[in-house]
């Protein structure tokens, strides 16, 4: 099968998140490292690229160096990874596209909503793929829950509970508050939200993927309970969406004793779903007047569009790095069929997009309004 | 010791919650039941009378004539179980306080918190003890949860999410929903709410009891999933406590795959705590920089407090109707002291009273205030 | 309902075990206490005959007097509790049957097979009816658990592996270990063994009672961990049932970190069942080919038989004490059918008789010459 | 950092497990594949070959072409991963090492001890390198437990009791069991033994591992559950360790409803510690007279020997081929580390060696010869 190639922009010494992009491509060998601007400091990316075995004249001290270079290649990458602070990801993202480059790019894709959709329409515009790395979304039983809605499995959804429980940033607020302060806590890098952006983001997506809802309303509530933080660490949202069903979300990272507790629970006429990401193998399944039942990865059957992402079998756990390389997975997939002049299917494009990506940020931007005046309920 | 002895209203044949009460009284012995009116079927009355050895002139065919010639007998009950549908509360509690007997009372209270409150004063007033059942506050490590609070285990508390969900009344609705709709969908007998105050009142005083937290405004929105039914059967409710604290409450009686899923989660400046009705012997304790700890009746140290209410060894579990009958030891411990002439601490009053009863019926109004009005804050 | 009376000998003040039987039988008011010989010590007698408000003249300093003149009375007890400690089971018992009493009694019945086999012959000899109290069968899921092997719904039982440990000896050891080893660790005393005739007896019994398979042969290996202690504290047994299935069975008093972890799993040829003391009001069910389900007692269809033994709803948890309670609902269940002189069947008969204690003494016996040979396999 | 090459023998097209050996290594990116034979089907090599972009000149027919070949080669490759079925690791890890080419291979290493034993000393002739991939040792949780076992934070360690139960085999059987005869149940391709050779070796291993300790005589019973079938589905096992320490395994692929569940539980004098493979970042840990603790792999401190493992932050999911990798890692460290002339630690040789491999082998025959005498106790 034809490789792609791909280059990275951030991800240099030090930089957690770019080594998990890096891993997750390579688990499935579809796509080869082959340029990168790891870093605003060049030495950085030069240590970095050589380590990683790239020619030494695809290492860029910019991204726009890149960006135009790699454009004016044959051989020049196929995509390009965007892992660095979030308030970079716009330019950078921009720079890619009007080179002709498909792009991947962390979350959140933008700080403003209407950056994020002249992304969008940018990707569009030029034919391009685009993938935002909201990475639960990888995991076969997300997949199967979604399958399960879009058949009916549950009946009519009426409502959601999600969650998004942490501790880490109150751990680090209390051993080091002060480096904390100058980047989690400060507006200008962090955006208008700190809570609601990181993680509350993730919720609003799974919602989204998985049943497909379009939020109508919603009434947010911030809360600050770091003392001198300036932005938000837990937060409470109430919502309609269009169709009448209802929700509720909580995030906080404040939360004592949760690791990273994202987890979703969704009730519909005829059944109900429960699917925890810290224990991502199984899903809990309910149906009126019948037992509760435990679906297993690997033992039980899935509908094929979740089995196709299972790698191995039942109660070997897959974890992280296999859910986040599943959103690469789809992506490069769609590369690899759309190079060959194939037509994509709707159904293929099985990944988040700058589309997913925008109202992302627009759901930030609308708990952030609705917080400010009052925690009152705001049109979305 | 000597022996109380009380009288039951309500508590017919095929009435579950009566026995229930019966039940948790005579686990401990410590009162015995020899006066009833326990039907409008005097019929009914005499036959289960006769079932549980009263002696037939203690039986009444109504709760008036039991309250006045109770009252005229020099061995009189010493207190009156009360557990009739909803809206009869009221009006027996009242009979039986105006006759100088002491009172337990199923929740909700009343129809109406003022009702609840003139209860209140007329205990007060007549030197009375009244207890309200609100079972779940009953469990050994509930008092712990709460003792860990008062001591500053966890810090300040900064959040409480709680949660009541449940899915038998849309299996009974499913399968016999004229009857429902008859009873449980009728506000002239069930009140102006239905989820909200039938559950909701329960997560309402456990909060209240473990943490002493005070609510000083709400946000709720209350839903009716079920078609043709006409109260609530979901809510979701946003809280803000005196001194800052925040919360979330959700309670469901639609939500498939639930039971009896009492939750109570807790966050402080500290650590968290967590405990789940269904699990009651267990208490998830969580501190900053420590591993997450399992609390174990009876295996581990409780505070005295708590320690008190337990009965059995670690490992065997205690339930529901052990819960139950520590409301009932508190309150007739209270009473028997009282009886000797002995000064009652605050401490010893350990069990919901009317004042709690009436801030659960004012809770629920201010619910459906908020909600009606389209679930907008409302000062409480 | 006709009321039954009876009388118990043991349990006198700070008997902990004595106390949980009165609360099991009062909890369904099927009987009242109305004669006891609670002590060695009479005056303890007394004062706990008073508190029960027992009559004096039916306070016994000795339970041969006390079976004499219960058997002499008109309204004498339908039979007599035996809660003392286990060396004087067979006498006392002995005692009554011969009076003609019926008796429930503490496990293990006897310290010698040879004296239960002579009770439970006794029994039949004089017309009674014999209950030991392992407690454990009487859980609803236990019972849906046997009807469920029973009717096939596993297929043929191929292995079985149960378990039983605890920690609290080892906690006492450590905290007083002088007065444990002058009793628990006293042969003449406690028996022969310790934990197999403590506890693993009660796993025994559970496995006899859910499947019905009888024990073929058996290779124990008794361990003593705690230093100074004469007696085992752990043991393992491995075992062939009739018919070909096969088992393992671990039991301990030193497994640190376990309160009460009684858990039986067992494996057919359709499908697998597994239940935990701890956690009794579920059972976990798998079937080849199809997820695994919980099945929540109240919530689900359970077989009549064990939905009869359900008292409360779902999610409201039922524990120990109401596990108890229906063994000896069984019991005064059929003493009062055959009181009326109708006929029990043998499905009516749902409560451990003289026979299945013989046979836990057996077992007892059986380990014990294993291990003492070498851990080799002998016949049951 | 210089980067290792590897060959591979095995793992051809539908070759699972050679599959997850890539993804492991290419996780980490530590080495790269450049040689192979991956079938006795040349044009399946090349085919495989072709994809993984291994230049044709280093695509062999047979393994011992491919083990002159490389041998002769200035640019050979540092390592070769066996991968095929079982009865050929023995002549091919031979080849290698007669090569002088580092070996890692998949258990079981070989069909008669006396083959393992001999691969030990070849490697320790040669002054090679040897890993047997008992993957599951790979698990920051299991280096977690082994450093509290190796530090004394359990006490004296007294028993043991571990399992690994699957139900797969039982579902294969019952849909393909003709072409499951003509293998699994085959002695001459599975060798003696089937579940304890495959799985039971994995417990075997992994206790050995973290407690160090080494058995002195054990008595097995090998069950075969599924008719028609030749070898062994189900085993039990008593065990003596040296030093007077206990313990019992027990292992089934006819175990319905469990997909993989390796568990093991050590108890010691002073406190326990349980951990389970499908959900593998936490440790549960139990101390006399403390609450027991959940240790999260990332939110808890670790002594650094298992932190080191440990990839992602807490509450992501490590998975199996992260453990699978783990081996990998300490294997390609060491010899990194030899290749640069440093001398290599026993702490840094941190993986399963040929004489772990060979310690297996021993304890399948010692099981078989144990079963076929009537599972009576061998000595080991």
């Amino acid at each position: 099968m034809k490789k792609l190639h791909y280059g990275m922009v951030g991800g240099g010494k030090g930089a957690f998140i770019g080594n998990i992009h890096r891993q997750a491509i390579a688990l499935d060998n579809l796509a080869r490292l082959t340029a990168g601007s790891f870093s605003h400091d060049f030495s950085n990316t030069l240590e970095i690229g050589m380590d990683l075995e790239i020619p030494s004249d695809r290492l860029y001290p910019t991204y726009l160096e890149m960006a135009q270079k790699e454009a004016a290649r044959k051989d020049r990458i196929d995509f390009v990874s965007i892992v660095t602070p979030n308030y970079l990801h716009y330019p950078i993202a921009k720079a890619f596209l009007n080179a002709g480059i498909n792009v991947v790019c962390d979350k959140p894709l933008a700080l403003r909503e209407s950056e994020a959709r002249e992304l969008d329409e940018l990707t569009i515009k030029n034919g391009l793929l685009f993938a935002v790395t909201y990475a639960y979304t990888g995991y076969p039983l997300v997949k199967q829950a979604r399958e399960m809605v879009k058949r009916g499995d549950l009946g009519d959804i009426r409502f959601i509970n999600a969650e998004y429980p942490q501790d880490w940033l109150l751990k680090q607020f209390e051993s080091d508050g002060h480096k904390l302060k100058s980047w989690r806590a400060n507006p200008s890098v962090a955006g208008i939200s700190n809570c609601v952006g990181d993680i509350g983001t993730h919720i609003e997506y799974l919602v989204s993927y998985i049943t497909g809802l379009k939020i109508k309303s919603l009434c947010a509530r911030l809360d600050t309970f770091m003392e001198g933080h300036e932005l938000d660490d837990n937060a409470t949202i109430m919502l309609e969406f269009e169709g009448g069903a209802k929700g509720v979300y909580w995030t906080s990272q404040t939360a004592i004793g949760y690791d990273n507790g994202l987890k979703i629970r969704i009730f519909g006429s005829k059944g109900s779903l429960r699917w925890s990401q810290e224990n991502p193998n199984y899903l809990v399944v309910s149906k009126l007047n019948s037992p509760t039942e435990i679906i297993s990865r690997g033992r039980d059957d899935l509908y094929p569009k979740a089995q196709d992402y299972s790698r191995i079998p039942a109660g070997h756990p897959e974890g992280y790095i296999e859910a986040f390389a599943n959103i690469y997975r789809a992506f490069t997939n769609a590369l690899l069929k759309k190079s060959l002049g194939d037509i994509v299917t709707e159904e293929e494009l099985d990944f988040p997009n700058a589309r997913d990506g925008a109202n992302g940020v627009r759901f930030v931007e609308k708990c952030v309004e609705s917080s400010k005046k009052g925690a009152i309920w705001v049109e979305f």
